[in-house]
């Protein structure tokens, strides 16, 4: 077994390859002039079992290139199987055409890896639980609910209330709501057009006097989780958390979250959180033990789900 | 251009023939003793452009493997281009892998059309907008909306709120309600296990005093619908009316559905109700005008977007 | 190495199990009120070597799409190489387009095994020898010959001749006329049509005062068979046997057959022959063991040819 | 549309493209004298309408790469379509495994035309009607029976008998049989291993009398046809004719069929019969209209089936 | 027919679409907060004959997936042809294994494209002929050379020499010797690692006194070009000029160019040179004007290689 | 592991398996009268690792054929790998499009052996190292460098000079010559058309007085060679040897070589040298011990590229 990092985040890839006391593979990644990226596997990996943890990370576009380069590579080095390891899958909310003529870019990905010579993939909480059927090939796609459930149920929170931010994910957040033994409430709100621009329109639920705690699967920019938290205490909630798996947290997020109502934001590390991007209110819980675990199982062929068999609900 | 029809639903091809003014396609289809399927195309078809009109109907593994044979006849006998033509597609709700080792048989089906050669789908109102991504072909995906918001809105009705059975259906029904100006309500229920037996827990909104219209995309047994229907008429809704987009209608739904509380049921004709399954509270719109007309703008190269352009929100 | 069996023949997956001294995999293959089926497979099957048992039995297309949803259920769950254990291959008649625009359903059944995820096919006496040459994974295609030469051998049948049921069965009655050390005779008959009624022309070569044994690769309705049969007795043939590798004994097969002037009717048990189909005259030779060997022997890397390697004038 | 010829076959290239009044494509096809053959389209082929004509003959493999070639060349050169026309399909008669570990090379031929490029196949009287089961893409098989029978109706021959060399010719010995309105008897003979040397055993059938013609689909040596002849006459049979779609005629076949006991050998010209080829006892009936409109007929989309729609029975 | 232009070089998309008197495709492409592209196509395509403009420029991971994403969504809005038109392929110096275990990156893109889609590829001077062999989808191979010749024809240089920059590039050198009827020039310089620095060792050829014109198939930074001339300043050239098909410019490579002894620089707009980029020794030659006949031709279905018909040449 | 040879060269074959200490798989190659192969393999190969090794050597498309008949067999023995070893790939030159409507046959070849099955290739020197990039498969192109730089360095030549028979050529001399410590010249030559023949123009680059070696890739007729040595006479060289990987030596090669002013001609054994080819001037250097190396790291997962890694120079 070999582990191989790109550039997109190399903090994880080296916390997954400590928990697996494993040293990490040697490559050389460097951009020419041309702009053109040089990727050189530096041992041997003939018949190896070999994973390559890139997840889409800032700026996507090159990150993607980056892995799909370094899957031809190891394959035509004669690696025997290269998983590609995403934690936040690329372009994953283009999963539908919601518009005529537009291209339902997560079906694009599932395609550019399996040309590459992808021979499986590993992701975890896709936007859309129908993305694994964008695959020919075998996925993992692993749920990071058992981190985030025990993160919620330590605090003890009284009278919590869980709140979708919108209708579509209603579901993810009823699961949440049955887990942590809470009430829920949905923001009625509308996208209009494809901007990022939104307005609320009304809270189905009973929201007054609880403690909230807003789940989506990635937070952006933030924009419409401050607008929902707004909302939110205009109709009387008390205290206001955000959680979300993904947390790519672009555009002005850190400065408008940390100035915002809201009291406590919390990700994962499945997207590169630098230094400079840590921000008071912001807990990140670590996945690198999960993965490190589904790696392992992966490649001594044993069962997967085991890791959050208690959690399928939320693949639902 | 020509058009056939597999077993599945031949008055809907009839009209959707009748509506385009061309003769149906002449096609024997038969069973050996031995339970084989023969299909044989009885004109020819080299370079022609062919429709099969096939959606999913009991019984529904017949129905699919006749129709792969069609399109592997069709294929063989030179047809220029071959069109599956699925108002109501196969295993459509099997679309994710919400269980370990389980099939996502959505996606299964179109590995295999695609490989007995078909070179199109045109389908309606898939469970989920992401089932679209399954395909390497291109496909069409038609949207009931405009057939069914009109059917609403020639009803005029007052004080309406529109339900929507669980929370993973609570975007679709979002739709709905700010297209006929109404509330939002959710049914906050949970389906224990695999099997079809529900338990309803709560209703997220305001209904009291209400007509609510509960939205699905499908009835089936309809069993979750009549629990939904009584726990409502206990909120103090004053009537109900069910609608979905296919008609399944299998088990007792005949029976129960007109014993029950629920005042009218609509659904559209992509499954084949025959004489047998109608019943005095059902109203069976038709959806051959508009498969009739993507159809030929297909035939034609026009676009297909146009016939639903004001109700692209249902695709999201 | 696991074995699944799908529902078709589930006492041949059971005797082939005991053999092996392997317990079978445990997998829940259930039919939803919407008559779509759910296969769930029930323990770890990751780089397994997995043998799925679904011979073509009635209801044909049923099993069909259960085998093809079993193995892209045990494909995405990791196995690391499945094949289907086809013991009578579907539509294996539908070999050929001996009419024009029909499907070669039989090279259609291995694509749709192939696009499904198969990776290798056990089969035994293909109609055609060529149709192995429809896969582009590799198959074995077994031979009942030695246990039905055997159990034929162990009668010492005196004054004996083999009746080839047509012409284009001649080929096949010619290798067992030489293995038994009995000369031929060919019913040189015609099939009017697509239909099953045939009329018997003539036979060539001398049958008077022999017993005479009728070979076939299957019987259906054994309606020819009676009429060769009929045909025999007329020209003088003392005594009839009827022997077919797969006994798919469909419509009134069973009542005719019993009645008939045949005196033994010789099958396998490829195709599931329930309690309710055994009559007196019927004899059911086991192909367990072959199958048993065979599954063995493809796990273990061993020529699986040498099973049969004096009877191999049967493939040609 | 345009035809291009190979070398293996100039003269019927000429004679097709003559009754379609088309001028033959141009194009350089040479060798370097590294044995290597070099291709040249000499003219624009861009969205043509392509037909290469180059049926098996001597130099098999030569003939074969050359085709290849061809065909990677139109395509590459943005041809529309290309149909490979292969009257005689080379290595035709591997087409099942009746040794372990040989290869269906008739198959590997399939997957290397498709490998090249080709769009189609129209090939000729293939051994067995399976073959086309070897191709994902249409392919035409036509027969030459409505030639053969047409060419004996006409010699008004009484007391005929039709003889298949072989049980596994009985059944197209029987199509020729019901055609001619003659009765048929057949050859019990063994091939010994995989060489040309066979051993007569006996004749099913009365033939004493009668005038014999031995229909078979290719004549190679003429070695096992001369022994056949033999032994009719040791028979008692007055006159024996010989006939096959594809005159292979190699080996010492012509000098052996012109000092043979047979009157007349009949045979296309599928495969080149050069003058140096040509013997007095030689019949050869031209192909050259049938494939003209086959070839024709696919071009504009017609049916090509009505060209031998009353002899389907050669195709079973 | 169709054409649209990704944002790599608009300028020469409008130059080709104005040469056509064509309108320019509708289509927004625009970048989410989260970095991912979103490409909408604004007008139907159904059967139309779509090319896309998009070579590789800087940033050329960006261009390359949008490339994808745009020929993604115009196959499943039904185009029935995507061209990708790529008057510099990206990675195209990436074209061969010259280090264990990288990525032949050049041929990696042309299967990315193919996943994607695209049904042909237009292009100009690749770095080795080879690449072209890397499609299996129809290629063209634009050569720059008629135009480039005809720019140094009209200055009618006397005393002129050909220089190759080094050993690789010999053959591309010595065809423009030939068509300029001038001598040769090799440098005999080593690269040294994967970096761009280089070490001039020796001229063979004699250059003393010549007027020298160097010929590469691009300049990027321009460092080797300007060691290049310092070196044949050196050994006696009286005036140097610089000519590349592809001006990628990078780095410092127009400051240095400007200033170095070099005399005039000339490139064509297959790379974008935006007027940032231009500078008083540059002149950049226009191939819209090539490239809009090319498309044209391909449109219209007649010969593409006329358009450089004589300078075949510079293809090998 | 098993080796299994063709017939092309039977000598390298055994001198690799003797090598390697392993018995030659058995495998019987006939040719039937009518010019069909049958490629029979004589021993179980399932599961196995197996090598065929059948460079490109007369009668180069039989021995294709033969090839690809022999991967098909094996892969339906269900071998579990198949290396296809092709010391001198088939078509090496046909790597380019450099005539119009022409085929990029050695591409054309790389499909063929993916269609028939091949796992891997190893093969040597190719022509140019773009035709890598031809492959989807992983393939290693081993280097004969460093057997003939050991060759020419025991040889202690003094004042050496490294001839490029033409400018394609000049790389690869350069990097002989860079190996050698030699200087370096390019012959400025010109093919005209697609013949054999050449004219001499120009020797770029001082050669007087100097023992030169020309290198060549491969010496097929030997006619270019002799003009060039002819052409170095004129210009004062005082002894020319000549050297290249592949001794194709067609035509009348042997006696015009032995019979030139060339002194030594330098070949190594990837093309099959009988007796009847061998020459007094002739060394042929035996490449039997790198191939046996590099197939026993294949085998058991070794880095190959450490068998040439001080040459890499020469596969840029």
């Amino acid at each position: 077994m070999k582990i191989f990092s790109g550039t997109a985040n190399p903090e994880l890839a080296r916390e997954i390859c400590k928990r697996l006391s494993i040293k990490q593979g040697k490559c050389q990644i460097k951009k020419f002039a041309n702009d053109n990226i040089l990727v050189k596997i530096e041992e041997n990996v003939r018949e190896k079992d070999v994973f390559i943890i890139q997840p889409s990370c800032f700026p996507v576009n090159e990150g993607l290139v980056e892995l799909l380069i370094m899957i031809d590579a190891l394959k035509h080095a004669s690696a025997r199987r290269v998983t590609a390891v995403l934690p936040y899958y690329p372009y994953v909310r283009s999963d539908k055409k919601d518009q005529p003529r537009i291209s339902i870019t997560a079906r694009l990905i599932a395609d550019l890896l399996e040309a590459a010579g992808a021979d499986r993939v590993l992701t975890m909480n896709l936007h859309s639980p129908q993305i694994q059927g964008f695959f020919r090939i075998p996925t993992d796609n692993l749920l990071a609910a058992p981190i985030i459930i025990s993160h919620f149920k330590k605090k003890k929170i009284e009278n919590g209330i869980v709140v979708s931010p919108d209708a579509g994910s209603a579901k993810l957040a009823e699961s949440y709501a049955r887990k942590l033994g809470f009430p829920l409430a949905i923001m009625d709100k509308r996208r209009l057009g494809d901007t990022d621009r939104v307005t609320v329109l009304n809270i189905v639920g009973d929201v007054k006097g609880k403690r909230a705690i807003v789940f989506d699967d990635e937070i952006a920019t933030g924009g419409s989780l401050i607008e929902t938290a707004q909302t939110l205490i205009k109709h009387g909630v008390k205290e206001i958390c955000a959680c979300a798996v993904h947390g790519v947290l672009c555009g002005d997020a850190i400065t408008n979250l940390q100035e915002s109502i809201i009291k406590e934001v919390v990700v994962t590390n499945t997207v590169r959180i630098g230094k400079e991007k840590m921000f008071p209110k912001l807990s990140v819980l670590s996945v690198a033990d999960l993965f490190a675990k589904a790696i392992e199982r992966i490649h001594k062929g044993q069962s997967v789900s085991t890791l959050f068999s208690n959690h399928l609900e939320f693949a639902k």
